[in-house]
């Protein structure tokens, strides 16, 4: 099989790195058509990226790989290259990993999507974009269902836009859809996660703010924490989507100095019908959904991995569980105020953003958006 | 006046050091009196804690100190050597902060008690022993009128046993009673927190656990962090105490690369009487209890300061606020869960530890029971 | 006596707020003049530093003191608004903390002293200027007698310019130019320094290039270390310095995970004749110098502390001995290359910048070139 | 090809860890025999190491791989175990990682050869007995020839013991080797190393003592860092090695709180002849040896690589390089007082312990010397 040339818009910056080292050697994905900011247009892509390479792992390819090291970096901004790139056989879709403003970043996509090239995203721009699919590939598949209606919406022929949720949701959303999809209702939850430097970017978290301490606030990121699952959960009801009734999440997001991997301290009550731990263990052990049936190349082999050490899982010895994309969970008690607790850790740059980016592009063309 | 003179028993671990530190200058207080296990006793002290020293702020007193420096560290175990310590008007009273099983110090505590010794100690032995006060000073300082009643109760003359809680709860307790005080009823708490590695003692947290890392499991933590409140706010009937039957507390207890300083993330909810916000503010900002009103030397100015700044408090840049001894809480915002939720830090071998102990010996002091 | 009225340009940034925190009680010198870059200019002094408040000392002056939180921040560049405190009393002289390019600094430090507003600089715009004394205060006062000569050069009045070297070599040139005292030539010096992150300012480096992890390289630290010890064992010839000859410094810098403290280790050559440990440990033990004299108010009573622990000086727990401004060494032992090797540790931003700076104007002020 | 089978005799201490994770998936190796202290002796594997596994590579074979989880621990000191095991096909040779006195391990090590076993080892124990080689692999690999001396010297038939080096000196002993091979001789090198914490073993270095901190000493690492590559550099004189005159080597060794990956800021001085940067860097580009020929498994395409940009290498970033047994070089440039310095970084726990004493094995392996 031939693979199908990508792009990634943003290809200079943290998550835009991260697509590079996990795309190295992809087998139905290759990196040919990469773009910044103007200022880092015109140069070849390891000249651009320069000193601040800071994907994660340093076995996977680098800035220096040859299949990316020698691309010309091309201004993001202008959509006309992209097209030129489509035409000659160089790209079919984008992954947009920008760093702009919220406005910029929501007009471009939609510039991409308009010139028929579709768009994988992890900027929170369109996540609230009523036609837009919020996709965690085990969660809720069924959203990229959205696409010709939103394709209609917008009178776009070939492009659309779809988007993954904020890192921050990551280890614990699929463990409570698992719980959710077996019948348990789960009413409300109160959430606190110490998240990872590494989801603010380059250069991100000064060190004299993290190093000997811990910054309780991350702008943002608690809103997105307690909204993003409700669209997850949710439903198409004519043109778009209509929020779930709940479950009302309260987050504390903390920053931690941990380079990759967010943690998450949940405490959750279910409806009247409540699962025993066992119960639970049972339904996280044996969850699989579509990413495992398709067996999508970059799909966990098994999503939820239960740790029964008592002190685990840990960001720095569990993120890199199966390619960085399965959640780890451990704790599992009970919570003395509602009814369960856990923790729940995931590698917040690879499941967290491109990697469930890689795994969104793959869902959608296993179900014929892409092509 | 001339000063008390103290003595510290388990001198030569972490929080013997922080009382080392803390008493260096104090006013009423002198160290004379040093013990530890038998493999220290018999060296001058600065021999015997060696490279070990830990304390945390390198401008107080340390073991070159020529106060204690050249003190002979005594075996702990040996309570006739602190008797004759007394007779010769080297000691007064203890400082617990032995490290040893739980059952040995519970026992060892109450011979010294039984020898006449005033035992104010760090350790969770005695925490739930029926007659003996676990105290917050500003929280509870009526509790240590229970001192009577325990010497009459276990026949002692001059010797009794005073405890301080955990440091978990030392951030949020003073804020909780604040509210409470103020009548405002706490029926629930989800609480999740982040803890300094200094709580551990030393050697403790093995670096490689815990750089690039956290850990998200104390062992017995969260079970103190959600039972000992209710004996705080409990009262006396008859010969001991009865706990308070509420609030219900859950608890996440987690270890962070954070020297010193513990952080909570507390999520309440009251009863049918609910504060503002502004309410909240006021309450905390004109707090002042008994240590203040005595002005006790340990005591802080003010016990709970309120940060503005949507990132704080952080544990290194408000740990050491007065004397290390305030607690400093922010982030104060409705919750979308309970009712409100917040921020505080509060330094945990300071007023969570030793500072707290000599607080609570003044307290005592101060009421009289101590000579 | 009145205290003088001093001015801190740079007041906002990372020196500039650690000459606000260890002036807080200075028994000679008040702050009562702040000036930034025109950003900040108009804004009371605590709102323009808003949550960057970073020296290093919790218990010392902040943002928040009363003294300073109201002051009104002028406009750096603009020398007029200081000559009009001048003369409202209000400013003596000024501590420069400027974080500009070079030339901007060289350029304007000069503009205020030709204004006749002596200048007490961190920076290192001027430290080649041919006429202007590199101080440190135990090692080269002399050096101040320069100023005379310097104003005579350029036809100042009052005003003159006088600066400190750079924090790397603060850690072993007191402890060097002791032996160099007592009659010791050194040749070679080949040092490797670990440094702190706070001499990198704030933002400064960030937390993804620190965590886990060690930077081989600073951005002309190499070059500081190894040429600005020959000016400093320089002396005044006709109108300007004339460099000593040597000692020949190679340096390694180093970025290291610490938040305060930088440390050398250094390997030594003497001359033909040589010392032995002994006679070092002599000469380091019993070194004062013209601040210890003098009994400066910032001026540790004790300039180099030897530490005869195995694994002494470390950064976190000698940094802060006497006021942060004492240096320690350790480790002294024979080089299998050279004749002798040691470690050494200073605090960077005290007695490597605002606490040396302090001193110097202390010097200055003694010897009667501050008025 | 069958696979060989080998035994790990101190398999669940932090090294003995990172063993089982690099054989994961040899192509010639097969762990079929672990053992370690009588404590752990019975267990299963992921029993006996339980919580404590920290081999650094979260995606390699961990505690849990099926291949070792249900072997059952032995007692390393009861060699009749292991003779049992070569009996019934389950053992040809072990890795010693073992963590004891080092005259204990010394005499362990020459029991299990006398029996019959091929031990290639970590410890230090016999890096300094007279007819056992030391060896890295691309250095000396000849003098894995002394090995037919040994055993006769011994009386021995099959068993013998080969060691490897300390891992401070890993990165830049090739570096080294590369030139004095090349024709350059180098007289003097002055090093400071900053040492990962992960060297230690576990639970190694307190967190209280490395978090914003750095220690200026490691026990015993600076003499083997000054005297191994001697007898490297060394030759077979009759039945013992001789020691290499030269060079004379000083070292200063940190450790610094980084989870692997050791760095070293290296000054040499050459003899008469001295080669230009230029030609440095093609001697290191360029450089192959015998695992490279041999096309080892474990041995690295290009055992040197050089990093041009200013601030590299770095633990973090280039530890991994090529399964991590690259040694990672860069800041090549004069030095003030000797003729050249520069950085080498390699990773402590792969190319300095584990991977370094399996490339070492599969170089005896490929010469013959274990079967």
């Amino acid at each position: 099989m031939e693979k199908i040339p990508v792009g990634i818009l943003g290809a200079t910056g943290m998550v835009g790195q991260q697509y590079i080292a996990l795309l190295a050697n992809h087998p139905w994905f290759e990196v040919r058509y990469v773009a910044a900011s103007p200022r880092s247009a015109g140069k070849v892509y390891q000249e651009a990226v320069g000193g601040r390479w800071n994907a994660t792992r340093g076995d996977l390819g680098g800035p220096n790989s040859p299949a990316v090291a020698s691309l010309t970096v091309e201004d993001a901004n202008d959509v006309s290259r992209a097209m030129a790139a489509v035409k000659r056989g160089d790209l079919a879709f984008v992954f947009s990993a920008l760093e702009m403003e919220k406005d910029e970043i929501k007009h471009l996509e939609e510039r991409y999507a308009a010139a028929g090239i579709p768009v994988v995203s992890n900027a929170s721009a369109n996540r609230w974009t009523g036609d837009v699919p919020m996709l965690i590939a085990e969660v809720n598949p069924d959203h990229a269902d959205i696409i010709p209606i939103q394709k209609k919406n917008r009178g776009w022929d070939k492009g659309f836009i779809a988007v993954k949720p904020n890192c921050s949701i990551q280890s614990y959303m699929t463990p409570l859809w698992a719980l959710l999809q077996a019948g348990y209702e789960v009413q409300r939850i109160i959430v606190s996660t110490l998240q990872a430097i590494s989801g603010a970017g380059y250069p991100g978290v000064p060190s004299l703010d993290i190093i000997d301490n811990i910054v309780p606030f991350i702008g943002g990121e608690e809103e997105k924490t307690e909204q993003e699952p409700l669209k997850i959960l949710g439903s198409i009801t004519g043109n778009s989507f209509t929020n779930a009734a709940g479950p009302a999440i309260s987050a504390h997001c903390n920053r931690v100095p941990v380079i990759d991997g967010h943690t998450a301290c949940v405490s959750l009550e279910f409806g009247a019908k409540k699962p025993s731990i066992d119960e639970i263990k049972r339904i996280w052990t044996s969850f699989k959904a579509l990413p495992q049936e398709l067996d999508l190349p970059m799909a966990p082999k098994q999503p939820i991995i239960i740790r029964e050490e008592p002190n685990r899982p840990q960001p720095r010895k569990d993120r890199d569980k199966d390619k960085g994309m399965a959640v780890s969970v451990g704790r599992l008690r009970p919570c003395n105020v509602f009814d369960f607790r856990f923790v729940a850790v995931s590698h917040n740059t690879v499941r967290g953003a491109a990697g469930g980016g890689i795994l969104n592009a793959e869902l959608l063309k296993a179900k014929g958006y892409l092509g």
